[in-house]
């Protein structure tokens, strides 16, 4: 827009900004060329000045105890900061409490040039992020499902009810009937998503689930919806946690009160983590790909900030990885 | 500095980097009265910008698997964060691969103005970056065993060493003699000071590591020296390990080799992670409460980047919290 107009970067915001010792000329002058080129500074003044942040935003709403206690988000940015370190770009974390909070940040961080783009996490129904960061021009990406409908990119693997949908099913071949499920936050799209995978595959054989218990994915609510879960009347023979940490969390709580994992109860997480392979029994998990999703969320951002990153497309979808913490099922 | 000349900051920067439309006479009592007041712009151009950043540095310089490994860069951003985001305030995280790497980091985030101040982690033996960052003029604060010494606020649990001090003795008490500890990288301050405790309290009543190992932290290495360990002619029956991770990871390696914790191995890890309550057994750990001392580290730093933040000086040093990993040595 500068070149156009002949002038300097810092003559076009002066001309926008009706500030500085601009003659009224040249504001006139610059004034037109963006109207010709259907340029506007909100949409440009970060792109101009983004090319030098080499710093990409993540803003996490989520209490912060959450993210101590959760290892899906260390996971998450070990996968970004992979793509991010070998180019010298760092990641900008900023932990908001709720929806306006969060859209003032972006705000800010555009207005004041301080990121040259942003990863939205938690993908939300009505999720109104995509919409903003596209007024105040600053590029980002969405992870979750692949949307082509989005109005930003999104990165994530296909068919996300794919891994509760298979977990569900060896439970069922192992026998199970009684099966539980401890879900996350309701408002969480990825949530839904899963606790519907879990409610539509029991329906396929005509069942219906022996419980669904949603929690703030905190290790305390894990440990009380266990509690309540083994002290029922009818004890499930087998609980799918929306998470490994809660499910390290029911394990703990479940031998704990004598019963034997997987001989008592069969134990399903989510996420793959790296611990979940050293723990005894193993855990039998659904495997996300957390820090390869992170990954190509950042390798699109990158792309999108003018960076000369290749495109990988993102294939496969989650999956079961069968370990040691599911078994037969033992009526009791 | 500005105010002393007379002249608006602009001028002041131009004077030094002889750029812009500055008469001369005004450049030479600019440079005059930096003179005499001592001042360098090195030192505080970024402080005349970092008003407004609204944004700290953690810089870490590990290996990205790790980070998502060990929890313990989580509860230390937790912490951090927990008095970064009430303030508006976010982290900016780098990783970072070498020495050089991470200096150059710092000289252009102090030049480009990205950041405020930042977080020094993992303190080493000859450290060069708190006499880096004053020299370019970033606040700093460096987590460790406080240091009056230091050319930058040290924050951190007094006597470093206690709690792997209490560790040892709590196992002496329970009659083990063939004490093994599993230990971090060597050039980490931590990891020395730790291994130093243990050396001089095994000493104290005569007695001999059963053995030391070091590790790059990860799980996998982990594995490998628990294996090592209890595959050994004469093998200990108390194992300490650096994190909670690599505990939890020598647990599972010790119940698949069908030893019971605590029965034939008792284990110590060190950090209290959340997740170390909720295993069967329940981890003994050293508590060195990495999200308290987190965010003091982030109070005193914000302190020095301006802003009205209390002092509230960190008591307390690393304690053992006893729980159901460890117990009455038995002869093998």
């Amino acid at each position: 827009m500068a070149a156009a107009a002949g002038v300097s970067t810092a003559a076009v915001s002066q001309a926008f900004n009706e500030k500085g010792r601009l003659a009224e000329p040249t504001r006139r002058r610059i004034l037109d060329a963006a109207a010709e080129l259907g340029w506007s500074p909100s949409a440009s003044a970060s792109a101009l000045r983004s090319a030098r942040t080499r710093t990409l935003a993540l803003v996490v709403r989520r209490p912060t105890d959450v993210l101590g206690a959760d290892p899906h988000f260390s996971e998450l940015i070990t996968g970004i900061e992979g793509e991010l370190a070998p180019r010298g770009y760092g990641l900008l974390l900023h932990l908001v409490a709720g929806v306006d909070e969060e859209s003032a940040l972006y705000e800010r961080l555009a207005s004041e040039g301080r990121v040259d783009g942003a990863v939205l996490t938690d993908a939300r129904a009505d999720d109104p992020r995509p919409a903003l960061l596209r007024r105040i021009g600053l590029p980002s990406v969405l992870l979750g499902a692949p949307d082509p409908e989005a109005s930003v990119p999104t990165v994530g693997l296909g068919n996300q009810g794919a891994g509760v949908h298979e977990a569900v099913d060896h439970l069922l071949g192992l026998g199970h009937r009684r099966i539980a499920y401890v879900s996350g936050p309701a408002e969480l799209q990825h949530t839904r998503l899963r606790r519907t995978a879990f409610e539509e595959t029991l329906e396929l054989v005509g069942l219906r689930p022996a419980a669904v218990l949603s929690t703030d994915f905190s290790e305390s609510a894990a440990v009380a919806a266990t509690e309540e879960l083994i002290g029922s009347a009818e004890r499930p023979t087998a609980i799918v946690y929306a998470n490994d940490s809660m499910a390290v969390c029911g394990i703990g709580t479940a031998q704990r009160a004598g019963l034997a994992v997987p001989r008592d109860l069969s134990v399903v997480g989510y996420d793959n983590l790296p611990l979940g392979r050293w723990l005894h029994p193993r855990l039998t998990t659904v495997d996300q790909q957390v820090q390869r999703v992170g990954a190509a969320a950042a390798r699109v951002l990158l792309a999108r900030c003018g960076e000369d990153v290749p495109e990988t497309p993102l294939e496969g979808r989650p999956h079961l990885v069968v370990r040691e913490s599911t078994g037969p099922a033992t009526p009791c």
